[in-house]
């Protein structure tokens, strides 16, 4: 499979060209109005004339080498065409053809001859089922639905699972002046996946930012692997995932289940993969557009320069709404502009130069000149609309956005040109840009400012990233007993994390009385007990806790009360009772696409009521669960309040990471693993009590 | 004054204009091009030709009656062209010229100068510092930004604080081909204020919807009556009010205050008020085009009709992040659309009706009216592009849309038209709108579904707030001795409120401990001991409180530790512990703008470490308080958890709607009033400790 031959043919057919298809006509409309420079052959089984132009029968009638194949043909047609196009020694198709595995069964059945017969002759195939491609960068555009023209070239890769929204995500792009470097409607992915358009993109020299329309994530391994290395080149992948609205839960037994629905994984993921995820197309389209125009930004001090006092306002709440900083301008900065600004206006960041700007034209420019130059500024936010139409003399309109492209190119720091709103670049506000060399303008100060934020972000995790080798799971030795299976309650999942080193509170399973009572001298008073058995989920949901015992007395009731409180019963279980700290919820469990995943909060009503709890795909290391505990929204807690002592973050991610390292080397029979409550006393950090659960089929 | 009046002159004089101004350029331009009927005089006191016309030299010079200046003068000048106008018997002025309050001393003096004339001779004036008006109902453009054809009228009536940001709005509306009613630059609001012209608006017959850019609302309580008539006349107010970001505490010696920013209240004002607050430009006048289309929406199960998989995946995202309702259809709305969808599609809401709508067009339209008349939808979304470019043949355009619209026109339940990306409508779309009668389309399915959940809580806090009559103080009576001033600590603040019959747990002020055993008999152990002073706000910060006090000795020992712990310690009080139940915390505080507001929320951590307050400005009622009470993030916990017992939400909001109708009568010198916690077991509403707060300057 070579997706580079797939996306670069010389010589395309048209297979299934009849004049009846819109489809057909807009394919070889769209090859011979946006640039394909190589022969379009058309192929009909009843030859003739077609689209005013003579059409083969087969492909084997066409007298010169076919790189590509569009295929339009019936469902169960498809088949025969590919294996004529392997005869002839055809690499690349495009199957536009639907009817396979998106409508049933018989679909499926042909959609796997198809994956077979593409994996026995190397055929690389975009489809079935979807609408084709648009290479803009090279001007090859096999595609089924209409390109409105101007069709323009740019550096965002464009790769989509949805048929319908290609067109749409297009037509944006090009109000908003963005050209596109390649555009893919996937359809099926029987053969080529996104992951493999993303693998291309990232090596193709035409696109600087990767924007994707994803419904489902289907290869997660190959997707995490094509992010890093986008992460490596500098390439920021953008992505709307859909699905948020479907939480499920993975399973019941263990609270991190019910804490962790499939999008928080995802959206965890993606998080730590640096793939920036947006809410609309706009956004997607938005943001992909700006980290193409400007590429990492070194820090969130943003400097913002506009004419209007209202919009400056507007920006100061939205940038707080991002994470993003205004700092006052250097003393040296004010007094520049203090000569610059009309002495009605006020010199601040965000700086509204004022609506002087009407009489002095470049009132902005001059302005933008000095704020680029703070030195305590990352990047100057530019507040500006493109022209909409084309005045009678249109002469200075180019000489001010000239001077303004000029200023920009030279500043020292990036500047991002944002507009007020979210309305067309016009033709001749296109014309404008392309003539002057005005940089992109982020459409509108809500979406702007998004995007910004977003490549603020970006640029700070992909630091975070790069700098920081994979998580390495330590050689804990695996303890996993042969069938384990079920659940394990305290005793034995305990005992499981003690053998690996884990800190767990010390306990002893006693199975009568005086064996308690010995226990819990031993350990000292106040004990708590516990009953022990297996296949028992929530202990205290039974009344299966006794806490708080003070004496011989108090064990030996307890012990009473608890005996065979449940069928099954191994024992009972002598614990110290521990006091003050702060409880932590600590859960593992598998996702059954992205693997292993860790839920960390604070327990009690935290996780319960406010699903309060922090996500992480594994492998982690400290930092990251460092980083993963300042997510909490009761973060402050952790630094202890009402006297209470701090939590050592260190020592708790310490452990964590450990949890979930040892976690990994558990094998695939390990559904979850929970510690509830992790007690944290400062740098004192220990499992109160544990659950494993294994899968049902391990054996 | 008379705001109709300034609205609709039917002759305008233009004062100081001339060739040199792009203001004085803009607006004759406006004036005459956009359908202004009346007459058009020019005034510069050079006299001569100005924009190829004669000018009069003065007001007074003008042979026929004025009914509008609009005065471009120099600031100086102002003044004497009002004094020139007002005896020629001109009412009404818009006032474009600056240098006024907003730039220094001298500015705000020739300011008041114009508000005491106006005042004194009843004259109408927006501005200074404004752009005017755009009457587009009626053709009347006073503007002094160049307008771009074409003005649509329409029924949004805009009003802003910021003329930078007006021609902005005015283009995205046009962008949207919506229209509006009267778009004003409001400029210094010396006289005519925003809350003025959106009274006019609410009996303005050509605005159905209100769209308001704020930056500040100067005059909270004539906002208040504004908000209240506009609801009552079924006319929406939308609102981006900025300076979100500014999030000021009142004082900090209340709790309440840190916990209420400035914005926090207003937020609180304009729900109240059921005034919809957006974040964006495009969601203000998306939002406002939506609800001039539809009116009030009756509920919030929407069915969704769309041509694309992907995009109704995006919707059902959104909706859901909108609170909206995506219900099954019904089974015969099933039965049906099964005869019209593709076999290979499926049926269900959101509906893809799948990209077969290429091939019939009518697929979409046929849907449509099957879901329209489900029984369990109440809205019906509908995604669909404008048209961008006109075709070779247009007439399968326009009756595709024309049927389209009939359809629509014809459905039970209101249809709302949804395009995938915000893009502008162009001209040709704009065309096709308007031929076929085609609905308002909201722009993009981002923007769109913040609109119609928007709608959707605004037609229901419509329906609430226009069946509650207002909240009624209760003749509670004030009990504020003379000269209340400083901080009321808990020995006094709790009499106070006890006075009113409000439930404060019983308390015996002592200053020996003999006294203080006697009281802690009389009232049961355990008790509590807490030392009493005079301006001593939290007492457990400096150690004054002894909690659990078991027996005679606890309460001797615990006496002797407390008495003299302050200065001016007035004695100590006992009190019997109370136990269990859930602590709320209940603050009163006067907000400079908005008056007495309440916060409530649920006591220690909750509103410490989350600051999870819900808030309300007074008066409030019961029914209102237990809204407040369900919007806390920790609202489960008044349901009871881990076997607490449920709080009585209707005890809990009785007693806190008595106190803050009883904080009412308490004066103007009431600066906030605490209760920390308010203890609530079940139906058991008590106040544990409280502290009330008098400005310093009541004596």
């Amino acid at each position: 499979m070579s997706v580079a031959e797939l996306f670069n043919p010389r010589s395309i057919a048209l297979v299934g060209a009849t004049d009846k298809s819109g489809w057909s006509v807009s394919t070889l409309a769209n090859l011979r109005e946006h640039g394909f420079p190589g022969p379009v052959h058309l192929v009909n089984p009843r030859g003739g004339m077609v689209h005013g132009s003579p059409a083969y029968r087969s492909l084997a009638e066409i007298p010169e080498p076919v790189d590509l194949a569009y295929v339009m043909v019936p469902t169960a047609a498809v088949l025969g065409v590919l294996r004529d196009g392997a005869k002839l020694g055809i690499r690349s198709y495009v199957v536009l053809t639907a009817g396979f595995g998106e409508s049933g069964e018989e679909g499926a059945r042909m959609e796997a001859e198809i994956a077979a017969f593409a994996a026995e002759h190397e055929l690389t195939i975009l489809g079935p089922n979807g609408n084709g491609y648009i290479n803009a960068a090279a001007g090859i555009t096999p595609y089924g639905l209409p390109i409105q023209k101007p069709l323009l070239r740019g550096a965002v890769g464009v790769v989509l699972q949805s048929g319908a929204l290609a067109s749409s995500v297009l037509a944006f792009a090009q109000a908003r002046n963005l050209g596109v470097s390649l555009l893919t409607s996937m359809g099926n992915e029987t053969v080529v996946s996104v992951t493999d358009v993303v693998d291309y993109l990232v090596g193709d020299p035409a696109t600087k930012v990767i924007a994707l329309f994803l419904e489902s994530i289907r290869n997660p391994a190959e997707f995490s692997r094509v992010a890093r290395r986008a992460l490596e080149a500098g390439k920021p992948i953008v992505a709307l995932k859909i699905g948020r609205s479907k939480l499920a839960s993975h399973t019941a037994q263990a609270h991190t289940g019910a804490l962790v629905g499939d999008d928080d994984v995802i959206d965890a993921a993606l998080r730590q993969l640096g793939v920036i995820r947006v809410r609309s197309l706009e956004d997607l389209i938005i943001t992909a557009g700006l980290l193409a125009s400007t590429g990492p930004l070194p820090g969130r001090r943003i400097g913002v320069v506009t004419p209007s006092g209202g919009a400056s306002e507007i920006i100061a709440d939205r940038a707080e709404d991002e994470g993003l900083e205004l700092p006052p301008f250097a003393p040296e900065t004010v007094a520049r502009l203090r000569e610059i600004v009309p002495a009605f206006g006020t010199v601040q960041n965000p700086l509204d130069v004022t609506g002087y700007v009407l009489i002095d034209r470049t009132l902005l420019g001059r302005a933008l000149e000095v704020v680029t130059a703070d030195p305590g500024i990352d990047v100057v936010m530019l507040l500006s609309e493109p022209p909409r139409v084309e005045p009678a003399d249109p002469a200075p309109t180019f000489a001010l956005y000239s001077a303004s492209a000029q200023r920009i190119a030279a500043s020292p720091v990036p500047v991002v040109v944002v507009s007020n709103v979210l309305t067309d670049v016009t033709a001749f506000g296109r014309r404008v840009q392309q003539e002057t060399g005005y940089p992109y303008i982020a459409g509108g100060i809500e979406h702007g400012l998004h995007a910004i934020g977003a490549a603020v972000r970006w640029s700070e995790t992909r630091t975070r990233l790069l700098s920081r080798s994979p998580a390495v799971s330590p050689a804990v030795p695996a303890q996993v007993p042969g069938g384990a299976r079920g659940v394990w309650a305290e005793h034995r999942a305990a005992a499981l994390l003690a053998s690996a080193g884990l800190p767990v509170v010390p306990s002893e399973l006693v199975r009568d009385e005086d064996a308690a009572v010995a226990a819990a001298r031993r350990f000292g008073y106040p004990v708590v007990l516990k009953v022990a058995a297996e296949g028992l989920g929530h202990k205290s949901d039974i009344g299966g806790v006794r806490l708080g015992l003070g004496g011989d007395e108090d064990v030996r009731q307890a012990y009473r009360s608890l005996a065979g409180a449940v069928p099954a019963m191994e024992g009972v279980l002598v614990q110290p009772q521990r006091g003050g700290g702060i409880e932590l919820l600590v859960g593992i469990v598998r996702d059954p696409a992205w693997g292993l995943t860790l839920a960390v909060g604070l327990g009690g009503v935290w996780v319960e009521v406010l699903r309060d709890a922090a996500l992480r795909v594994l492998p982690v290391d400290a930092a990251e669960v460092r980083t993963a505990l300042s997510e909490l929204r009761g973060a402050a807690l952790l630094k202890g309040v009402r006297g209470g002592e701090p939590a050592d973050l260190d020592a708790v991610a310490d452990v964590v990471a450990r949890v979930a390292a040892f976690a990994e080397t558990l094998g695939d029979g390990l559904e979850s693993l929970e510690i509830n409550p992790l007690l944290v006393t400062g740098s004192h950090v220990e499992a109160l009590d544990a659950l494993v659960t294994w899968t049902p089929d391990i054996s």
